[in-house]
């Protein structure tokens, strides 16, 4: 086979739509290395399409395409005056709560504050348990300064807090805070666990079983680190819920080609906002233990659930209580992140991972991995430490906290709207509204036919919202 | 050759101590590929040593090793009251000035404290520069809060100023922000450009050109993405000085064995504080144009440069300064942070990198990568905001800012004692010191032997010093 046919096969495979298998296929190194061998051109620049890492080359990211790169352009061109059939752009393509309209928590924003500038220790518009929290922390910063690195691990106070809410959400099940990282949000946490587990050539080479839909930095990573994508297909039919016989088709099938050895699951579901009944986790506990495969629990929407009848379990509650053969030999890795929740604060990077089961020799090769990063953003660090311990009963910010917490109708609403039909407006309340009412802005710029399915889809989910919680 | 020589000779490499060219090939994917193929046993974990990625298993580390570790765990002790033979770890490990006693410049954290809690924006004890500035920038975030995600690439309005701040070090020198790059810092920066330049297989195999001495992140970077790392010996009897010579025969000998396609530079150096002369840059510039080198400058330390005569000239301006033939073709990216010059905010992870004479296609690649992270933390970009566009003469911040930035005696000899020694020792203004005196402060840990080592190191510093500016 010539390179240059090689090369256009994986452009093809790279470029057109993903298809399960196929796409498995396309990123199998075989493939790949044959197309590194095309030497660059002798006039061309050093870093050319033909030179660049094929890796690179291939990986796809549907959430900040070309589509995005667009609207920061139009954006700034609104900025600057000019004349568009539109005043803003209104982003749905990430779950991004605050470009959204969503208000910061104030406690948290306090405490961040509060550990930047601490000369606002002294400052009377501060309450008192924030300037604890925030000196707290600062004990445990060297120099007493956010500016100072961390361990590569996170700063170890801030692990004990992890460590007491991942304890308190699982009724009890023990948390050692040496297996929580802080992590740069959960992307970059998920990409150094897959990290470690690629490994083999050709028929051994490691293949990553996700869902289909998936968040697409699941299959951004598999093809930047040259892992092979295995597809399982959740089933629309029955509201996108994960069935143990797709999982064993799926990975019969990979294991013609590769070596499955990670399972991928998002619970609750990106983008399907499906929660997982906890039979159902114990279903995918179960054949990760019987098929030796480590599990990657993407967690990050767990305080995201506002459906009825709806609850969150966790893996490694659920693994726990499968006793001790399980929860002392399934390996298994639990992300979490500033980013989603109540707080949505997304730019500052800030997430956390549990490790559960790792051999102690991998996981010292993990922290050295790591620590080639030296550390995680601090103050996303911070904003970390907040999430997971909030205010308490009886502390000064307690009462507006909750308040906070609880979002307000139209908010609801239009979460519900763009987490499960990817249309994004704006609530009301970010306009102005008179009290007990709600409202919500949409801009309409589509073609009069585009627009017919857009309303139709709204009508539709209004419809099942009213029969879900009328 | 059966898998297990394979392992034990690349155990060997990568454990032994490094040395040039053999590591080299000790990285060849040939090499990796067997290693590779060892299936895990049957009852052992799914990820254990011997199932690793090969790459992260050969990774080393330095600066953050076993070592560091061990301090986080000592300090946790002493804080928690155990009886040690020293009341403190010192840590001179990293360049982390906070840590050492370092204080943050006022004007920067008040900006990113009014940016985190723009509440604060109507409090009468912070300056009218630094609110406006706050709002300068919020007004670019989505919902004006900072923790709305930010363009995969920066905030607009940040990289507006790093490119000011670049075309005035350079005299004039045209900055495209569409070329500038916000980053996690430099390391992560560094690490995605070295991604791009990934490819070939065997002799083809990407060779990346780095000094040694170097910074750890370098070799732990190639290890990381299995590229071939090519050494070139800076001079030592030479003030460390880099050699054109030395290129010559490093690359010549690489491409027996791999396909040399980058060049790395730290310059002013680390670990080695050389700062490289103008007619040196003007000769690696050369050398690159000459044999197709893309061109990485780690520039990290160019606000860092105390020693009279020693002036930093950039990459960039040397490259203009060679005219339209070098100016246009030759491809380089430059690299900076808020971690070190006078901010030495590493906590926040802030960086940049502009990006020279990249094929648009590639650019292209490069900025669907940067996005699968999403974006750098919205803090430490304010961070660098504030490093490239200090407060100005005339503006309420300046005065305070000026002194700021003017190292205070004993802190900058601790800086130069570091620098030049590797020695950490604490400036005495962290203790209290009469006005116009100043102090450090060691802690004597050693064995006689080791400490009278040491103590003559110090000597010698001194009496360079003395004889430099006394």
């Amino acid at each position: 086979m010539s390179g240059l046919s090689v090369a256009a096969r994986w452009m093809a495979a790279a470029g057109g739509e993903m298809l399960a298998g196929t796409r498995g296929f396309a990123t199998d190194l075989a493939t790949v290395s044959n197309l590194r061998a095309v030497a660059p051109r002798q006039n061309d620049r050093v870093l050319g399409l033909g030179t660049l890492n094929p890796r690179v080359r291939a990986t796809e990211y549907a959430v900040r395409g070309p589509i995005v790169l667009k609207a920061g352009e139009l954006e700034r061109e609104l900025r600057q005056g000019a004349q568009k059939p539109f005043t803003e752009i209104i982003k749905a393509n990430i779950g991004d709560a605050h470009a959204m309209g969503q208000q910061p928590i104030t406690f948290l924003r306090q405490v961040v504050a509060l550990c930047i500038y601490p000369e606002l220790i002294g400052s009377p518009d501060f309450p008192a348990d924030a300037k604890e929290r925030a000196q707290r922390i600062l004990q445990d910063c060297g120099g007493h300064s956010l500016g100072s690195y961390s361990a590569s691990q996170g700063l170890y106070c801030i692990r004990q807090d992890v460590a007491k809410y991942v304890e308190s959400r699982d009724g009890g099940v023990p948390v050692d805070p040496n297996n929580i990282y802080i992590t740069t949000g959960a992307s970059d946490g998920i990409m150094s666990v897959l990290k470690l587990l690629l490994t083999g050539e050709g028929r051994t080479r490691t293949g990553i079983m996700i869902p289909i839909p998936q968040y697409p930095l699941y299959s951004a990573a598999i093809s930047e680190l040259g892992a092979v994508q295995v597809n399982y297909y959740l089933d629309e039919e029955n509201a996108w819920a994960l069935d143990k016989s797709e999982l064993r088709r799926s990975l019969n099938k990979a294991r013609e080609y590769c070596y499955p050895r990670a399972l991928c699951i998002i619970n609750p579901g990106n983008p399907t906002a499906q929660v997982q009944s906890r039979k159902c986790i114990e279903d995918v506990i179960h054949f990760a233990y019987e098929q030796k495969l480590f599990l990657l629990a993407d967690e990050v929407y767990q305080e995201n659930i506002y459906a009825e009848g709806c609850k969150f379990h966790s893996f490694k509650k659920v693994l726990y209580e499968m006793g001790a053969e399980y929860f002392n030999t399934v390996e298994l890795v639990s992300f979490h992140s500033t980013s989603k929740g109540y707080t949505g604060e997304c730019g500052f990077r800030g997430g956390y991972m549990e490790v559960i089961n790792m051999d102690p020799d991998v996981k010292a090769h993990f922290e050295k991995l790591l620590s080639v990063r030296l550390c995680p953003p601090v103050p996303g660090q911070v904003a970390m430490d907040v999430v997971v311990n909030p205010p308490k009963p009886g502390e000064e910010s307690y009462k507006t906290f909750k308040m906070a917490c609880n979002m307000a109708p139209d908010m609801f609403y239009c979460m519900k709207l763009l987490e499960e039909t990817g249309i994004c407006v704006v609530p009301g309340s970010g306009f102005g509204q008179k009290e007990g009412t709600y409202h919500f802005r949409m801009t309409i710029l589509l073609s009069i036919e585009k627009l017919k399915v857009l309303l139709q889809k709204v009508k539709d989910f209004h419809t099942k919202l009213l029969q879900k919680y009328a």
